[in-house]
């Protein structure tokens, strides 16, 4: 099997697993199950939970059974993305190439549906962790990986270094929290699930979210607004911090290449089977959106 | 020791509790921490860590061992509180008689300090859980009341029914979720854990949220704005689905003391030791703010 038809599998399999949270979603109000179904099913490249089977996968572990945080992840990841197209926040208007959830069932909704999507994924950690003990610590990685000393630290650092003379130390801040901690959080939770080593995990993780927003950033500049299916260029508009900003185009590049090398370096710690996890490396390296 | 007596000891417990969530409250930036402390510990009755310690005080149980949960109980109502003031939502300057977070923070912030409590909740909740089965369902429990099919389908209906004509029913769907089940979920959970009657719990927490919200309407129509530290009359304004507007006042004050007497008949299979439970409804039915 070569890395795409791979990669299609373990998507295939998080769809699954995110259909199945959406079945539940029948709830009254009608609209706050839409709102929130709206943004969950509306594709995208599933990046984390597919990296989580994908690291679960190369430890020689069942990963089909772990459809509740596969689903988790993607309803935390998705609820950051309500919540930061909001008017004041970043104030999207475009996300998986479709208007943000705010510009269909307006921001009061969007608002509760980023608070409906952020509760859910814990309701599935917590279905996760009545399994036992390395499935309660896998679950409360996660909840660390994006609460105030991660994810959010890194929102916050975004919003305060907005339109301010930051430097290298406050853009890898922003990177390792706001991206890097949900990058991280699905390697290390397969660690801790099929026994492997977490702190290996963690080295790869935080090495593959430093990378994955700093192509992020060169993207955003290069524009390529419709591959990404969300506005582009913004970042310069708002003065967001961001790599190119402090480094420069080619600096960045250069640093991005650095970062793909970490990677795999620190994969080779963390599994012999790696042929996959190495092709993930290179598609947050040289991916067009 | 009478009834403000317990109480103020019940609170100062809870008081410490928060106290001690929020010392590791040293995030950075420093603004995420700030904006988080100003409305955790804004004071307030602190209505539900009370009601989980004095229920499970009732069923013999050393309520001091729970200081996760109770202080879990209070974030997830502020989250609540901190996203319900926005603009988009109620747009509301005041609460707990101080300027709402928004107005200090923005709305940014207080969005992020919003999601930042109610992951630390969660946070707390995984810490409970590693102490046992019954603390995971515990947790469980509280994460259910204030996900999508509780406290968020309750807010979710709020602001469908505003400027509506809503009846009854809708009426009480939005008590019994959006105010109900967080009042419910701290005696539930506190059966749950001292091995008490959870249905005996649920029977009396439910009828009991719904008290405190029909007191919450009435207060509001009355409007006492310095005794309740938040704007009052605004329902009327903005055309929510109250008791007042469904029934008028004076069946809307029967229907109260109606429910109080449910809530004391509820109480009888919850607890033989129910004394300041008892005071705890009179004090919903009769309070002031």
């Amino acid at each position: 099997m070569n890395f795409t038809e791979q990669y299609n599998e373990y998507l295939t399999a998080v769809e699954g697993a995110l259909a199945a949270a959406a079945e539940e979603m029948t709830f009254s109000p009608s609209i706050l199950g839409e709102s929130m179904r709206y943004s969950l099913l509306a594709g995208g490249k599933r990046f984390r939970p597919v990296l989580f089977y994908a690291a679960l996968h190369a430890l020689g572990y069942d990963y089909l059974k772990e459809k509740e945080l596969a689903a988790a992840l993607e309803c935390v990841h998705t609820y950051s993305l309500i919540h930061d197209d909001l008017p004041a926040m970043d104030n999207d208007d475009f996300r998986r190439g479709k208007p943000s959830n705010h510009k269909v069932f307006g921001e009061a909704n969007a608002i509760l549906a980023g608070d409906a999507l952020l509760s859910l994924a814990f309701a599935l950690c917590f279905r996760a962790a009545e399994r036992g003990e390395s499935h309660l610590l896998a679950a409360k990685r996660l909840c660390d990986a994006c609460g105030p000393n991660g994810m959010i630290a890194g929102q916050s650092a975004d919003l305060l270094w907005s339109g301010k003379r930051g430097g290298a130390e406050e853009l890898f801040f922003i990177y390792e929290n706001k991206t890097g901690r949900l990058i991280s959080a699905p390697v290390e939770m397969a660690a801790i699930l099929a026994g492997g080593d977490v702190g290996a995990g963690t080295a790869f993780g935080k090495n593959l979210g430093i990378l994955f927003q700093l192509t992020d950033d060169i993207l955003d500049e290069k524009g390529a607004a419709e591959r990404m299916g969300k506005t582009l260029g913004k970042d310069k508009l708002e003065e967001k911090l961001t790599c190119v900003r402090v480094f420069g185009m080619e600096a960045s590049e250069k640093l991005a290449d650095e970062y793909a090398e970490k990677c795999l370096c620190a994969l080779k710690a963390f599994s012999p089977e790696r042929e996959f996890l190495e092709g993930i490396v290179l598609l947050a390296r040289n991916r067009d959106h």
